[in-house]
């Protein structure tokens, strides 16, 4: 029989949302919880259970549902389990998809949420009819889903696509939160955006900016953005130092597999033009000279709300 | 019918070797002839493709070749083209595979050298039965064949994997062939490590070392390494230099598609331990914490002379 729905299932640090799709990524229902009350997985998996349930309920029976596909901190495609995902209080390897399936009856599969964002780009979104090319998430971390031959790059054991954790500055880098210094993430993150904020306030004390205006170290990248779109130079300089670091990272990305497009996600690129003209410009003046003119660098089209659940979604219809 | 043999060109700026190989990767025959001596690609090809009857003769029918693979500078696997190889006579973009073909009736395929050594190591070496490892090759210059999901990648224009040209010193780097600076290619290979001894002679007038012996603008990665077997303590340190380099952006491959090996190739390789060593040191070192433990470095075990050609001879199995 022919299924025509699927269930996408978003796990945050803080909230999970979960959406019943139908084939054209229409979000038919919707529903959520909050993650971090359980302390226990089996609550939490419970409670995720119920909210499927009652998900289904009213618009489809469970034999109608082709997969559930989940975007997980630290999701394993290959184990199904999540496995030492320090935003979430259940530690060590949760066999995640195994303990849903055994409640609701229904196939799961997960990936981590830039992977997830890269299938939905590729299932409903910007990257349709693409075979290659790389999601790059631009969030609290900077996180990629990189797609080769119109499949996704898992690597050998699960966790390839780690790109926010290549080595931008191999001398007197920044501190990263994965314990080694000069990574991507330490430096384009909302959090890294806000970093350099405070660096250039304090290297600059000549300048005027209307981020002095804010207490230093309550800075956000929201703030920089705001600041930027009322015209402030020095906020325009932190989204070029940004935008130009992205680049020559992405420059070496393409060394590498070569993309018909790089897809740029996550709160970031509410930014607009602001970042996205210093990242093409810097990507350009660093490629290798057979791929100048060939990327195309363009923003997700799925809407950022909706986005999390679709890529997860989009996993289902792939559920064995 | 099935069809026993395969045939596989190895394009080099000087020299162009041909081999007929059968399915257990043994070489049968080999011929050879000089491409540097040919101002038009007609002329050459007439001659390569008199080779190659004459290599079939005696041997097997026309008939009894699955395909022709050949590995050249700048080949273009989804065009069978030859374009822009700055290390050839011939300019622009040569139809090299339709223009064999048309010569001698059996289909062609090409590629560059380092993914014909990547399709030889999945084929008959080291990578048999891995899914996702990458080739890198240290000669005159460094190059790579990826392999992701047991596919090469090849990216959307055909020249995906050029990971001599990532960047690994962002500042003051040292000029590249490429035109850009700071390449790992500039560093890392054979005319690199050369470079690499010059600097050190320069740098360090201070220390005794036997390369001194040698006219400075005359040393090559073969006197660096005959002086560290010798035990030369700044050639040993030129070693641990380039293998530091190479560990350092080896960790940011692994990142992208996590491979089960990285195997090493060409003529560096020939300094053994004293460049696998420091390599292997620097990667786990560098490596993101879930990545650690987990990744094989290991060299070709292909025979260096016959390498390139059962590489290319590989690709003749998956002409159509």
């Amino acid at each position: 029989m022919d299924k025509p729905y699927v269930i996408g299932i978003d796990v945050g640090g803080t909230n999970t949302v979960v959406g019943l799709v139908d084939k054209r990524g229409q979000i038919l229902r919707q529903g959520s919880l909050v993650t971090s009350k359980h302390a226990e997985v089996e609550d939490y998996l419970d409670e995720l259970a119920a909210v499927i349930e009652d998900l289904i309920k009213n618009v489809a029976t469970k034999d109608q549902i082709k997969g559930i596909g989940a975007g997980t901190p630290n999701g394993n495609y290959f184990t199904g389990s999540i496995e030492f995902a320090p935003n979430l209080r259940w530690k060590g390897v949760i066999p995640f998809a195994q303990m849903l399936e055994d409640r609701v009856g229904i196939p799961v599969a997960l990936t981590n949420d830039a992977n997830a964002a890269a299938i939905g780009e590729m299932t409903y979104g910007a990257a349709r009819g693409m075979k290659d090319f790389i999601v790059i998430t631009l969030g609290t971390g900077v996180g990629s889903g990189i797609v080769v031959n119109g499949q996704l790059v898992y690597g050998s054991d699960g966790f390839a696509g780690e790109l926010g954790h290549v080595i931008v500055r191999r001398e007197n880098g920044r501190m990263c939160g994965c314990g080694r210094t000069g990574c991507l993430e330490a430096y384009t993150s909302a959090t890294g955006v806000a970093r350099t904020a405070r660096e250039y306030l304090e290297l600059r004390k000549d300048v005027d900016t209307q981020l002095r205006n804010i207490p230093i170290d309550e800075i956000t990248s929201k703030d920089v953005f705001d600041a930027a779109v009322a015209g402030d130079e020095i906020a325009k300089e932190i989204f070029n130092y940004t935008g130009d670091m992205l680049g020559e990272a992405f420059a070496d990305f393409v060394a590498f597999s070569s993309p018909e497009a790089i897809i740029l996600f996550g709160g970031l690129t509410k930014a607009g033009e602001l970042i996205m003209n210093p990242i093409k410009e810097s990507m350009e003046r660093n490629l290798l000279a057979i791929y100048k003119g060939k990327v195309n660098l363009i923003f997700s089209e799925l809407k950022e709300s909706d986005a999390a659940v679709l890529g997860a979604s989009a996993l289902g219809w792939e559920v064995k």
